[in-house]
């Protein structure tokens, strides 16, 4: 089958010819790859930045967030069936261990993470198991779907972590209204009462975020005027940053956009996170570490996605366009998300 | 009466003749302070730390740790008699304003800080408010409590945010058994099972700590022998780490001693943390700040010491010996909890 | 002034002259009542129902949902001033007490209940305090809005405490599309993402269900039936019900009506919860009491209303027509909620 | 093997010849018996209690508190091997089912609970999952611990869903120290820091109560005496209450014991809990339902039980001799929790 492959990092993957996965255990569940989605954790991976975190064995098949339909199952699979539309939790788990038991699967010490540090979904076929499919109405289309797997998955984490503090009343800052933040704008109107502000540096992002819902918007120039206009909005300070860049800057900004005992939430990565104890203290306030998301969270965001309370923008190319996907998504050309459909 | 005033920073304070506090407001409590406690904040004062946060009006009385007996109330008091024995909390507060209508009090945005940005209990006589005030068993001497109104509260706060996390089977590090920190252990003892390793340079503060109940102590080297073994006593690193020093670089292995999803307390201040937004993703793990404490939470702190649960180890100053007092703590001579009685 | 007063139970209350309200203590507040809302727990003082409970002298003021401009205050207050919009909080709480200090002042111990167990606010002008008002937006109308105060915090105060439970994908039952009701079911909107099903007896109470967003509603027949029509639309029971009647049989219908795991909020009263324990443990089911809300619900649910997510059905009478509003409410003619205007 | 198997409702169980069980599925495990716990619910399925929610199939080995060593494994499991020490949750759960994804695998919908309506483990050998068997540390003894698998685990998993509400300061009640309640007074020693109250009926009972740690003991006379003395230790009724009785009336004692806002945990079954709801709402009380524990609740209560904070009191008798210890639970002459030796 075709796949797309990393040999080596700073080089642009190939389009290998390689052999089906087969089932080989009784949990396995083989997928026909409807959609991969292409994620800025690509480019970092490409970079190089994952290889101390994740170890791949190069070359392998790329690709974190998919969906498609089910192909083959092993003998100890009950809960979906060859034909079956599903979208696959980016981990695969053991369910044995003791995160696994206590339904904190991303955080499994038996995982496999298909596309980071095994063979991924940008190919005709993958392999996954009976605890990473999430079934789906028939009716939905695995290319429309597939970017919340692993970017919606994670914005829909970070958001559901912040309702206990969003009541009524507070406000919260999204930091990059992109593939992760458009998701979670939506995230937030589904689940809390919040008033939402959204910084971005784009226009159009702005422009999204209000079609979305956002109720204020600023122009991210230079820190000092985004300070004081998200000041001005949330009457000194959002109780919730959340922080979709975390780089170039931003992830020193972030904790300047919270009041007392506010919480910084880092989704994005890249910068280094500076913040003098003194602060920390004095203002009682709180960083917040992220992470995808668990089964149970892609399993709610399946069910408002069916609900119509989430819907993803996206731009289709073709599998072997993998390069102009990639290049478009680099070079900030990419309009939403960058599905690849083999 | 006599008072200990600062009247320059990064110069010695001066015991001063001044007039005693007076009732003016309903709610005023006038205390016959017993006990004021010393504490690293007072030297970060003289060294002007929070000037830029607290801005007082030099001169004036030290002194945030504060018990003693009541010595007159303002006319819509109820809930203290003349001669009943208090401990004050660090604020006085409004009860009006939002936060306090929630029961957090501690971010009261109209109360004053004795001792930081009002009249301290370095004194004889001290003014704060029914608010303040907890009335204690009148077997209780304000010498032996008088530094749980701060040092004990802040501890004993962060402690109680931790509760969640610390089921049976996790460990939390403490990071100096101090002043605040040795009422962190006993408080930690009090509220969670969790297994308590105590990491300091000092073999005596180790001894304390594990007289105290702590079960694993590590002497604080080089950084990499303190990882390696807080490592191996916790399975991997800790599900919380208590942070009571924060400074002189304990503020940038203390992440380091946690565990994926694990929660960094910084308590203690004077450094700046610094964390890759990479790891703070990857690891999922949170930077967690800490202000004293309720109102409720020294209530609880109270009971636990009436109960035996808590208690401080104390060196007794007379008012007048304050710079002794001073400069025993800020050369580590002291032992325990400094404490000056008028 | 005018006010309507109990004088003895069983017995319709009289309209009577009497002397207007002073300022005595530093907290104290009078408001020139705008609107009086009118209440099924009217119903049962009249019927002695509460007189065990908050033992009142006769005759006195009844009217426990006010609002209206603030007319004189004490020397203390500083969070209103005279001739501010205000809604009441139904408790004059004392701010010491500990729940008081726990930010849970609807149990404070030396609270009033004006309108229960003090002068109430079916009158010219009414005597409360400074932590029981919440300053409004001036454009807002006390008739628009008093019946929020008690009614309203009561559902919302229940609707708040469901949040964590009511994720995406659950399903919860609003039992009684009445003066609670139909504010409970805004407040779910607001606050969750649960899908919301809607019992009751009266085909236009579920209209205006329906028109407010209930996703779901079932006409109250026989109790078979609607435990099956529950169980089709739920997929096998609630995870939360919330029952606003709590008599005449519901009382016993709506513990049915949840699924395992599920919780059984009991907001109305006059019935008794009979449930075999074998049941309780087998379904590990509970039953949750609730009762008014706090401040701090108010000040959401007035956040909520000044943000257009909640609205009242109102009848307004005349405060000399009180018997008419009465004789309304208790014979089923009441469209919304009956308001007193003096 | 030999095993006990109950043939009809209302007669002595027989102890027939039955084969061994095998292993059929991949997650399969066979463990070889050390002990099984007998418990009030053996009595009660004896009964025909359990028959309309159990539905099993007669005749079938009874028997849900069990322990022993891996005597043969499926191919896929990885968690344990041959040899090792084990105590098996009470469910066989299915790893797939929404519950057991969120972790809270009691509830799973696709379990199997051996001993109520799969075969148990009073027998020789025992067929259960991956998924149910804990390992533990070789030096513990089956007949020590077995009777943690289902008894200790549902007072442990009551006890922890206490946790948040019992700070310092606060009472607890324990109705009931039997084979349940004196893990519960245990646990509630190891998690929080409640003063512990214990009503029972036996003067012995009392006496173990005092020996674990209890703070204050009252004997079960008549309700009254009993409501007197509980609000006198509580200061006005408890803010727990754990019945792990709730039958003989003591379900309609419990409520009464505890405070304003407090939690009536029922964990015991036999009777039917009968409240006003005028007193639910006025009281703001809670009736919380209990059952088994999650595999987790194990593993935490298999820590305590390593580290010496929990200890069972047992009665050992041979597999042969199950009569004699049915007889003599049933009759009251049972000292600890009875366990049976194959």
């Amino acid at each position: 089958m075709k796949a797309v492959r990393i040999h080596k990092y700073h080089e642009m993957p190939k389009l290998d010819e390689v052999p089906e996965p087969e089932i080989t255990g009784p949990w396995d569940v083989i997928v026909k790859v409807g959609a991969a989605g292409l994620c800025r954790t690509d480019l970092h991976i490409i970079e190089g930045q994952w290889d101390p975190i994740q170890n791949p064995t190069l070359p392998y098949i790329l690709g974190h967030e998919n969906a498609g339909w089910v192909h083959a199952v092993g003998p100890a699979v009950t809960n979906v069936e060859v034909g079956d539309t599903v979208i696959m939790h980016p981990l695969v788990t053991c369910g044995l261990c003791p995160e696994c038991r206590r339904g904190n699967d991303s955080h499994c010490s038996n995982s496999s993470f298909p596309g980071l540090n095994a063979e991924g979904g940008m190919a005709e076929y993958m392999l996954t198991n009976a605890r990473a499919v999430v079934k789906l109405d028939p009716k939905l289309q695995p290319r429309d779907i597939a970017a919340l797997a692993d970017a919606g998955l994670t914005a829909y984490h970070a958001v559901r972590k912040t309702v206990p503090k969003l009541h009524p009343g507070t406000h919260v800052v999204v930091m990059g209204s992109g593939g992760l933040g458009h998701i979670g704008i939506q995230s937030l109107l589904a689940l809390t009462p919040a008033q939402i502000t959204v910084v971005d540096k784009s226009e159009a992002a702005l422009e999204l975020a209000k079609s979305l819902g956002a109720h204020h918007t600023v122009l991210s120039t230079d820190d000092e005027t985004v300070i004081k206009q998200v000041h001005d909005i949330t009457g000194g300070g959002a109780h919730v940053v959340l922080d979709f860049i975390a780089e170039m800057g931003m992830e020193l900004l972030g904790p300047q956009l919270i009041r007392n005992q506010g919480d910084y939430y880092v989704i994005g990565y890249g910068g280094m996170v500076k913040i003098e104890t003194l602060s920390i203290i004095s203002r009682e306030i709180n960083v917040i570490g992220n992470l995808v998301g668990t089964y149970e969270d892609l399993v709610q965001l399946m069910t408002l996605t069916a609900e119509g309370k989430i819907s993803l923008h996206t731009s289709v190319y073709d599998l072997a366009a993998y390069a102009d996907a990639i290049n478009d998504l680099d070079n900030g050309r990419l309009v939403g998300r960058g599905i690849l459909v083999p």
